[in-house]
């Protein structure tokens, strides 16, 4: 019985990874890529922004495990075979993690909060009027299994919630938006509107002028889907024209954003270092060796995503 | 029938006040000090900061009505004769208002936002490990009315929550303590201190460095009780020696805060200019003037305060 795992993340230290999946499976064979062994063995790969056509080695591959909640990374410079299942992580901590995320920064948002840093900083007395949760409609773009939690939260902090999902749902207590021919009502509804969508070819890019001039003047942004949902110059030019009041952006098409990016100056935006929510190993690791077992017993993956969607 | 209000509160701009007055009742007479007349016939008296002695030319002042929950600023320069009933403004949204901004501040502390706009200043990509509200343990100095409020909000939201008063209180949710025995038991489980007190001659300096000797090493503050809780030198030395990691203040003995006080550009100190709850005249107007009809009707005030305790 394969009892192996290959791990093709060269931009990850894996110390902690190698670890905790050791602590879930003593007798388990762990291999780091480039340095794995018997390539033809190989069934089973966890990976983090895998190298161009790197999966072509592996000609009994049988399942691509992504190292976090998003797969796009695996599809980015990779054709991935049909029969190969392809999973990402499922965590409850994740969601639960990114949706307190969002609150903090709708919370500080609304409070002025980074207006008083950069008003201490000059020395300036000045109480701003504040808006409270019950007066702010905060939109989720992308109201799949995370974006429900941040709703959630959200409104158990009196927040006014709208959803829009690509396919129709239905939610008890928040009004849902589907279908591009909704997108528009739901946009110029919002105060603050949060990026939640999966990366797909779909979604790329959908962070753009088209979209910024359907929502209510004065939104603000907040991106903690992935960096390539947002066309860059499309974002300057409305926080430059005031269609956009401001942006917090957890995420970068370059990550870590580089040196001479005007984002890091720019007095609208403002960065955290994808940080929003953290994949802990520990955690995780107990699903990921709970897959490898269903494989070696024939078993279907858990967390299995959809190719055709790609999320 | 005297329905007249008198206004003390030279600090303030009064338009809105008198306004939203005048829209609760028609017929009432509002004057403005030291502008108003016939002092003798005023028994009614709303005020913020009112000047040393001011009291003391209205013969017949039977009510001095805060326009705020507190009403230290009406004992603080005048001795209030034992007769006159003193009353505060006692309105749900001051205690949810406070309560997002106390969550907010916590939310930011545990996510090192404050740390990230530095970092952002410095075009820094520098992910920190974050803490999980579960893991963070948020004390209440002070839980009456607004501090069980807040704490309610902070359980509700994954914190855990200890509650602190003089006198005994109990809490379906929150643990609590009570008595200066108990002080040093509740004031060494606390990862971020919030004080919530009123301020009396009792709690005057109470946030001082033998309180801050008696927390864990590395607690943060979070100050919006009042600025004479704190013992200004003695927060700067705890910040200095890591006894405190951070503060986060809304409220200063003077202010607005001056130019060139030490706090404005401490790189562990942030400061808000006691915005953490705001009193909005066109909500409280009404229990004022009920107010005014029960002391029309011979009735005793709502929201009377216990001279003794001063609050």
């Amino acid at each position: 019985m394969n009892n192996k795992i290959v791990i093709i993340a060269p931009d990850r230290s894996l110390d902690q990874w190698v670890q905790a999946l050791k602590d879930e499976n003593k007798n388990l064979t762990i291999e780091i890529y480039p340095d794995d062994t018997q390539r033809e063995e190989t069934e089973f790969i966890l990976t983090w922004r895998p190298p161009a056509g790197v999966f072509d080695q592996y000609p009994n591959l049988k399942v691509i495990a992504s190292m976090g909640a998003g797969v796009h990374h695996i599809f980015a410079q990779n054709t991935i075979k049909k029969h190969i299942q392809v999973t990402k992580i499922e965590h409850p901590r994740l969601a639960t993690d990114l949706s307190q995320f969002v609150l903090s920064i709708c919370l500080m948002h609304i409070r002025d909060l980074y207006a008083y840093f950069k008003l201490q900083q000059k020395k300036k007395w000045k109480p701003i009027a504040y808006k409270r949760p019950n007066d702010t409609v905060v939109g989720i773009l992308g109201f799949g299994q995370i974006g429900q939690s941040v709703g959630e939260l959200l409104i158990k902090n009196n927040f006014q919630v709208l959803g829009y999902s690509s396919s129709s749902k239905t939610h008890e207590n928040i009004t849902t938006y589907h279908s591009e021919q909704q997108l528009p009502q739901f946009l110029q509804s919002c105060d603050i509107l949060v990026c939640l969508l999966p990366l797909t070819s779909k979604t790329r890019g959908i962070l753009n002028k088209t979209l910024f001039d359907q929502l209510k003047p004065g939104c603000y942004l907040i991106n903690v889907g992935r960096g390539a949902h947002l066309e860059e110059d499309d974002l300057l030019e409305a926080l430059q024209n005031g269609q956009l009041s401001g942006a917090s952006l957890d995420v970068f098409t370059e990550e870590p954003l580089p040196q001479d990016h005007a984002f890091w100056d720019h007095k609208r935006i403002q960065i955290t270092p994808h940080m929003a929510s953290a994949t802990d190993p520990f955690v995780v690791s107990e699903q990921i060796i709970a897959n490898l077992e269903r494989l070696q017993q024939g078993k279907a993956m858990k967390n299995r995503i959809d190719q055709k969607r790609e999320y």
